[in-house]
Order: structure tokens, then sequence, then C-alpha cells
């Protein structure tokens, strides 16, 4: 096969070019069919150790990122590094080399602060795979979603996407929205003010603080969680307030094109940002076809990853 | 092989026919001699993702259900539910169906609300094994101490079998009486009546406050674990009380008969529901061969339902 | 292969030979260059369960020996000890009962308490490998440890080295006096009185309370840490005072070999026991070799055991 990704380590969408996303779609694609049978086992990460290392806690992602390692056959071991090496003062860069001498081939990590996951790529000699960093990026939410995306509407390209709530906190957001630019996308994003990031605009996406104009003939409404711990010092709205006046109701996306889909990334706050009954639709919510993406946009970043770590002289390794 | 195990789901004994019991026990008995060799992993699972969700915590049931299905050659995933997504705010219906996305095959489910897990297995396409909910049912411990008693016994049929202890509290208990009542046994029920749960004698099982007559002439004396953590506002028994009227010990036990065999689910509180020199004298106590059937009982239950598994077609599946 | 390694256990490196604990880093430095590769899968322990039972925590440790179990081919299962069955009042040996039970190969043991993990390994059928018990020993950090030793200085014996710091709760100090002083080289124990052990001049060390005295014309300087969870009441010192005294500078190490090596078993604590530079030193500090080594020399010894497991008869076993 041709395949055409040119990168060593998955630690964002910016570094990535249009076709090298399609690349990964495609075999995401083909992931996902596998996993649909009985027999998911294959071999692609075999012989190959796969080390997540979440310096957050993140059950859903963890586990998507597990069982995409097993599923291809890797050694997959998991460490949370919340209690144990932290408690003891080790610095994260003695963590990241510590772990390289193990000879991981594939790290995936998660840490609250934003280029942490970068900062430990350089200091190793795997493949790393940015599984969440602060406000920074999570590049396997935006895949999968655009997965999701191009399987539910056909392609990827030319739609009208509302990406709505609390941008400023959200890496989601943020991954997202460089991925849908570089496809050429109609980005939207809407939310109040004090949850909409300085600067954003840079992106070419418009802004909006009215729910029923920013969703007005989108095909995609996307909505993010509500990021509380992240809010260090700052605003807070009310659950009931945010609700009333950007959680999605049928009547808010009444605005949204008759065949629009709903996303969001999981866990939800039912009544918070999403009415329940929206969230239940299996006509307009694609939200569990986002968590089955997950594992098999996963299974395919670690599988082109990985096709480039046996292309490299090994000597690089020792 | 010609084998009747006509379920998708081990939600509880309540379902069970006496040949599908009889059926799962003589396969556990051949996977209780492959546990014996040195070389123990075989591929009935293979290809297959084992996802263990534990929202109660209990180290050696989770770790029966691992070992099994990693011998039997599946991919498994323990997934530890009390902190993280329950903190979040997730309902049990999101977390199952966000789990159903990820394409497990076998789920294994404790869960400390009775029905928990039938709720669950409504929502998921693939096979659930409840390992234990509420006071409800806990089938593969009342499975494995079928499959103890018949190995040391020698038949499952019309022996006195007398469980004893806080059987109102009891999943095991009520596990245990439903399946030893299907194989027609004398069961009788031995406890404070402040412990015994209303309206049981619908199995015809015997209830005893005393312990002495209960005993008379068992073949059987099954112990339960004194359930404090389920004993909401209710009478807690001071533990110096209850081992003197309830507490197996060599007096009590006399009155059984003289080849009768002595049970605990474990962990066992010694020198409160048992004195320690019997439960560690192994011509009486089979304390330990329940430990190792729970292996073999659960390496069998899960061979039985991915036949069933891959039996239907796989659009069920999609 | 004629590698004669007469131990059913490896509790310690007390009971060790010489040309066993050479057996066994001969075969761990394959391990290593396997390690090395992409394709780091083997097959030594396929069919074997591995269970790792830590009492006590620790992340490096354990995953050091999960990664080598998994790329030998064992079921791997972990079991975290601390919360569950403790906290449930079980004993050591019931644990230790409950898991022979489920016929475990290979079990590797961490417990708190000296002597605890030669207990187990008394109750159960399988090949125990103490992880670290107490300050009694941790047989497998001073095997990476010697393994690194003779990498970087060619060979094993009469070398100069210093062991500093806080040797009175070093598991680590005690396991490296006792394979080092095996293999005939001269041996130093430097530090404050006070967190000097008594008694240890039986094996033929030479104590030193003077860095600059201890460490002069050493081959090489073995830091250690400071096990204040262990310092039970007894003397703590101040951190700025020790590093002061006893850290590794460039000062202190100058009056060393120009070509010693400098050592740390890990986590570190920079600026406490050692200076970040020397630390980072890659002409000097030998600290990521020893992780590196740590992965291959339990690969080799749980090769060895399961060779020996494997020759007895299995009727052993059951």
């Amino acid at each position: 096969m041709t395949m055409r990704f040119d990168h060593r380590h998955l630690l964002g969408i910016e570094p990535l070019r249009p076709d090298e996303i399609t690349t990964l779609l495609d075999l995401a694609d083909q992931y996902a069919a596998l996993n649909r049978r009985r027999d998911k086992h294959a071999q692609a990460l075999a012989g190959l150790t796969q080390i997540n290392m979440f310096f957050e806690n993140s059950t859903r992602t963890q586990a998507s990122f597990e069982l995409a390692g097993k599923r291809l056959g890797a050694d997959v071991m998991n460490m949370s590094m919340q209690a144990s090496s932290i408690k003891k003062g080790e610095t994260l860069i003695d963590t990241a080399l510590t772990l390289n001498a193990m000879h991981p081939d594939l790290l995936v990590v998660r840490h609250p602060h934003s280029g942490a996951v970068d900062l430990l790529a350089q200091k190793v000699h795997c493949a790393v795979l940015n599984a969440g960093d602060g406000r920074h990026e999570h590049p396997t939410q935006a895949l999968l979603d655009a997965l999701t995306i191009r399987r539910a509407k056909g392609r990827l390209h030319r739609l009208t996407i509302a990406i709505c709530g609390d941008v400023a906190h959200s890496r989601v957001a943020r991954s997202n929205l460089l991925l849908l630019h570089k496809m050429e996308n109609r980005i939207r994003l809407v939310g109040p003010a004090t949850l909409m990031p300085a600067g954003i605009d840079e992106f070419g996406a418009e802004v909006y603080q009215d729910m029923r104009e920013g969703l007005k003939d989108a095909d995609v409404v996307m909505m993010l969680r509500l990021q509380k711990e992240r809010m260090d010092g700052g605003f807070i709205p009310s659950e009931r307030e945010y609700y009333h006046r950007y959680g999605l109701d049928a009547e808010k996306l009444s605005f949204a094109k008759d065949d629009a889909i709903v996303m969001h990334p999981g866990p939800m706050n039912r009544g918070v940002e999403i009415d329940g009954t929206i969230a239940d639709d299996i006509n307009r919510s694609v939200i569990q076809d986002q968590v089955e993406m997950g594992v098999a946009v996963r299974m395919a970043a670690m599988d082109l990853l990985s096709r480039n770590l046996r292309a490299r002289p090994t000597e690089v390794v020792t």
C-alpha cells in the first residue's frame, strides 16, 4: 500500500496535511469494519510495546486506546501516573527517560498541561500519541469526529459546522477547528463571550453568541462538554442558565438543517449541554458513532506510526 | 459438540435449566484440568474482546474473570468504574451505550444495585455476565459452588445443604438457593431471624435459627460472609456474639455428617463466621477448591456464551 | 542449553551462587538485545500465568515486571492489594492460598514487611519472585545493577564500589552488598552513622562517613534513595543539610576514578541525593541503563524459573 503519513508522532492536528488526514480516515474505515466482526483481532502491532501514560484520569479515552492496541496485537501496558511517581516528586522528564529506557514503541500520553506531550516526545525514541494535553490539542478526538462526519454526511468538506459551548477551555474544539479548517469547511463557534478564546478568528471561523443564529442551516452541530475543572477562578455559569441559553434542545436544533447531525465528545451532562431526548435520537445523534470511530481511528493512527517506526533504521532505537 | 446452553447472557441462575447447569459444569471440569497444567493457554475466546466493568470493588472476582478470559485468548480490558465516569455524572445507560459502541463481545459487570446488570444487558449487543448485582444474583459463584460440591460429593442432587449466616443480604445465598433447588437438594437456611429474608420458604427451604439443629446430618455446610456494608441502618450483630451463636467451630460442625464439607465464598473473617482451624482443615474445608473452580466455571460460561455469539448472524452486531 | 540455576524461587541474592548470577546475567544480555529490536515479543513464558501482587505501590518496578512477562508471552495480571483485600481483613496467608488456587506459574510480590515474601513462597506451588520486601531484599534490583556495571566496566569483579546514603533503610543496598561481595568486589558503605546499619562489616565492607574518602578511586558510585517512608520515628535529616554532606555533586565525584560510573535506583530526588547535572551526564550516569537492564534481568529471571517449573513433575502442581 502506498500510504503517505510523514510523521514520527501524532502530537496534534496542526502539522497534518489534508491528504494525510484522508489516508488516516481511510484506514480507520477499514478498522471500523474489522471492529464490527466477531473475530476482531489483527496483527499490525504484533511484537510492539504500547504504553498508555495518563497523568489525568480518562476512563473512556484510555479504554479506547487500550482496546485499539490489544486488537492490533501489541503488548499494552497502562500506567496511571497520578498517584505514584508524581507523589514521589519525579519530574516529567525523568519519567519520560525512565519509560524510554523500557523501549516502548508507542507511547500514548494525556497530561493536564498544554505542551507537556510535545516536550515529552522530544525526549523519547518511540512514537508518541497525544491523548489530550491541557487546552492545547486532542488530535484523535478531532480525527474520530471527522470520520463520524464523513460517514454520516458522505464528505468532509464544504460543510457548515457549528461548534457550541465552552470553546475557550476545550482542546477538542481547538483540534476540531484546525482539522475542519484544513478540510475546507465553514466553521462557526457558538457560545457566551466569556467562554470564547481571544484571537480565534484567525482560522476564519465565524463567532456567534446566539445559538439560533449560529445553528442556522448548519450540517453538523457539535456540542462541547462544560470543562468546569479547567475554569480556574474565571466565570462559571449556572447550569440552569447555561442550558437555557446554550443547551441543545429541539427548538434550537430546528434552526439547523433538517438532516443536521448532533455530536458530543462525552461524557455528557444531560440537561446542561444537551437535552437527553436529542442525545438519544438515533436519527440525529451520532454520539455513539463517535465512540465507535474512536477505537478505529486510534487503530489507524497507531498502525501508520508503527509503519514509520519499522521503516526507520534500528540504530535510532538504541 | 452438542452442548445446549440457550442463553445470550448469564444474568442469574433463575433462567437456567438443570441440563444447562450440567452442561456448564461438565465443560468447567475440563477447564479445571487445563488450569492444572503448566501450559494453560487456550484459544476458545481468541479474537474476542472481554471488558470487565466493576462498579463495586472485588479483587478476587475480577481476577478470576480476568484470568479466565486471558487463558482463553480473549483481549481483556478492566474498567474500574468507581472513580472516573460516575464522578463525572454519567448515567449507567450512557456508560452502557458507550461501552457497546466499542464492540465488546463479553461484558462482565458487577454493580451495587440489584437489577442494574439486567438493565444494562438490554442496552448492549454483546453477551453480559453478571458478576454480582446488589442482593440479587451472583450466578458464577453459585456455579462454582455447585462444581465444588459435585467434585467433593460425586453428585449434585439429594444432598442436605445448610446455608448459614447472613442470608438476607447475600446474593451468594440467593443464587445458591436457586441452583441447589433446581438440582433437587434439600436446603436449610440457618441464621438469626434478623438476617433471614422474608418469603424465603417459597423455594422449599427449611429455616433454622439454631446452628446445631440446622447442621444436623448435613452433607454440605456453606458459610456466608457477614455483609456489613449492605446492612444499611439495620441490625448489626457484635462479632463476638455472632461467632458464639453462628460462627462455625468444631463443636457445631460435629452435628453435620462425618464427611460433610465446609464452604465459604471468601474473603473470610476468621473468628467471626468461621474458626480458622476448620477453614484450614484440608479434610473438611473446600474453600480453596471454590477459588480454583471459580476460574474454571468462568471459562466455561464465557466459552458457552461465545459459541452462541458466534452462531448469531453478524448483522445483529452492527 | 546447559544453564544451571537451581532454584524454585527468586527470594533474594543470598542463596545464589556466583555461577548462577553469571548465568542469569548472560541470559539477560540476550534479552537486552531483544528489547532494542522493534519486534520484541518472544514465547519463553507462553502458556504460563504471571500474577504481580503489589502490597506496596511501585509504578516502575511493577511496570518492569509487567513488560517482561508480556514480552515473553505470559498471561499477565496485576493485583493491587493495598485497598481491596487488606481492607476486608484478609490475612496474607489467605491471600496467598487464594491466589495459589488460581494456579499462577509465576508470582511477583512486593510487600512492606521483611520476610513476608518468603513466608508466602512456602504456601504456594508456583515460582515466587521477590520484588522487594521491607528492608530485607530486592534481588532483581541488585541483578540489574550488576548487569549495568558489567556492561559499563567490562567485568563484575575486583571493582571498588561505593554505596552511598541511606544504607540502613535500603533493601537495594542489602541485596547489592550481598551480590557484589559474592562476585569479589571491594565494597564501601558511605553515609551518616545514623543511616548505617549495625553489623554491616560482616560482609567485609568498609564504612565511611565522609563522601570524599569513601569515593576515593571508586569505579562505581551507587547512590541510594532517601527512604523517608521507612524512617519511622528515627532521625530524618534536612534535605539541604543532607545534600551538602552526602548529595553527589561534581566536586565530590572528582574524588572517584575518572571513568567512574554513577548509579541510582530511581526515582531520584534531584538536589537531595544527587545533582541533576550529574544524573543527566551520559558520560558518567548509567541511570537509564539501569532501567533498561531491569526489564532484561526480569525476563531472564522469569525465564530461568519457568524452565525449572516445566522440568518439575506436574503432580506437584495439583
